[in-house]
């Protein structure tokens, strides 16, 4: 007979599932790890990683997301690929609904599963994703010394971290939609008093070109008129969207647009569930913060099943 | 004249410092880790660590501390080897004061001063640390499968850790100084129920032995009479101990023995002030969710300093 129960289940393959992943396998707990597609969630997306700690001199998205499956494959990770479409949590056992209508049940569940950068939807953004366009300032930003890059949007992420760029690129370009920004006024105050950062207002990017990499930006303006601007990069930190669908998010008490708030030890509203990476409401979305709430999430699951049944 | 304020000070040189020293690094923050020994802290005195991710095959914990010091200097960290005798936190800036008197000033901080496990003090414990001695399961439990382990401590992590640990050994022997535990009943219940376990009660551990590792413990009952009892390995499960002593433990609200609360963001209960790793009031401690927590702690310090001033 097909196994259809679990003592944990463990929802998406990023850092954070990997770790959670890796934990569970050594301790030799019944676990189930469930991943969409591709093995390493949003690190597959990352061309070079330079703040995992342990990596003196960077590795690639890909193969950081190798070794870490590698590494929990060791010791017996358990994965299937599936799309979980809903889930029901408030009684025991707790039940996932896979898209072909199959149900798994668990007694723990670690989500996983994640966040994707709100993208701009324009040619050439994915294409150069990776090579010229990214999503993540504090990863990325120490990649442009003395090159020109733009910032697209206006909330206090983009505008925080386009002052933050000026201290790797030597011009930084902030490009708007509208004529004012969103960000705080002291986050707004300091990008405005520096010299190194220039502002496009009421204007959009419609495409990135380049060869190998990206070489210039086309923007319109509210009245239609068409520039191009020559970068050597383009931070687009116009917001992050939870990977959020198959949630419960009523009775998860989501907030602020849908991530998953926790305790310290990345437990739930919902006894038995826990949220690690960036699902997780927080501030800090950083691979090695994902990996840290895997493994933490894993042995506050492994306490919860202990004190379950005896 | 000597550099004596920084925008950010580190303070300890474990997994969390050299993350926090990392991004600091990376993000060309004005900072200085100050370190009391050795750079690595703990993992300095774990022999091989199999459980931090993307290192597939394992490495030695000294390996681990040099790959992470070596990432953090190429980067630019900048350290100095100084004991912290007293702080003083509440009003800008925070002042340092070191051993020989000099002192140092920060507009932030990040506390990583880390934990230490109680040990029992005995012939061998330092010898065989990390050859047959080991303080925590979760690292090393599954170095000991199908041996015999023995377990020192009644409270609920040494019963826990008795009850996971005969997922690997094929015995289990916990050594208690009383004639009861201390843990929550459920867990003891537990432990009794199974019969990988025995349990020696009214005894301590007066010695560990062996040739190149862990053969034998010495013990005496409290009656005076002494046995010994051959074993593969000795997990001393009795307390850990927060490096806290120059801390002011009142204004940041220490609790459970000396440790320090945070919110999900590292921030304690002093402005500025951030602290991660085994110093933070948490009941997970690993070397990837320390790691992890020293990169939440950077970029929330970051912030904190970009909203301190224009």
């Amino acid at each position: 007979m097909k196994k259809t129960h679990y003592e944990l289940i463990i929802l998406g393959s990023g850092p954070a599932g990997l770790a959670a992943g890796l934990y569970a396998a050594r301790a030799r707990i019944d676990h189930l790890l469930i991943e969409k597609g591709a093995t390493g969630g949003q690190i597959l997306l990352t061309d070079w990683v330079d703040n995992y700690p342990g990596f003196p001199d960077g590795l690639s998205g890909f193969e950081l997301a190798e070794k870490m499956e590698a590494h929990a494959r060791r010791f017996g990770l358990n994965t299937l690929t599936a799309n979980v479409v809903s889930m029901d949590l408030l009684q025991p056992p707790k039940r996932l609904t896979l898209e072909d209508g199959e149900q798994l049940t668990c007694n723990a569940l670690i989500i996983c599963s994640g966040a994707r950068p709100q993208l701009l939807n324009i040619p050439g953004e994915a294409e150069f994703a990776g090579k010229g366009v990214s999503y993540c300032a504090t990863c990325d930003g120490p990649f442009y010394r003395n090159m020109h890059v733009a910032v697209v949007g206006g909330g206090n992420t983009a505008v925080q971290e386009a002052s933050h760029l000026t201290k790797f690129a030597s011009r930084v370009t902030l490009i708007h939609r509208r004529d004012a920004l969103r960000a705080t006024k002291i986050i707004q105050e300091k990008a405005f008093a520096n010299d190194k950062i220039d502002f496009i207002w009421d204007s959009q990017v419609t495409a990135i070109e380049g060869e190998k990499g990206v070489e210039r930006i086309l923007l319109r303006d509210r009245g239609g008129k068409e520039t191009t601007l020559a970068v050597d990069g383009i931070f687009i930190l116009i917001g992050v969207i939870p990977n959020n669908e198959m949630l419960p998010l009523q009775a998860l008490k989501a907030e602020h647009g849908g991530f998953i708030p926790t305790d310290n030890e990345t437990r739930t509203a919902i006894p038995g569930v826990f949220a690690a990476g960036d699902i997780r409401s927080k501030e800090v979305r950083q691979i090695v913060n994902a990996a840290g709430e895997g493994a933490t999430a894993e042995l506050a699951a492994e306490h919860y099943l202990n004190n379950l049944t005896l």
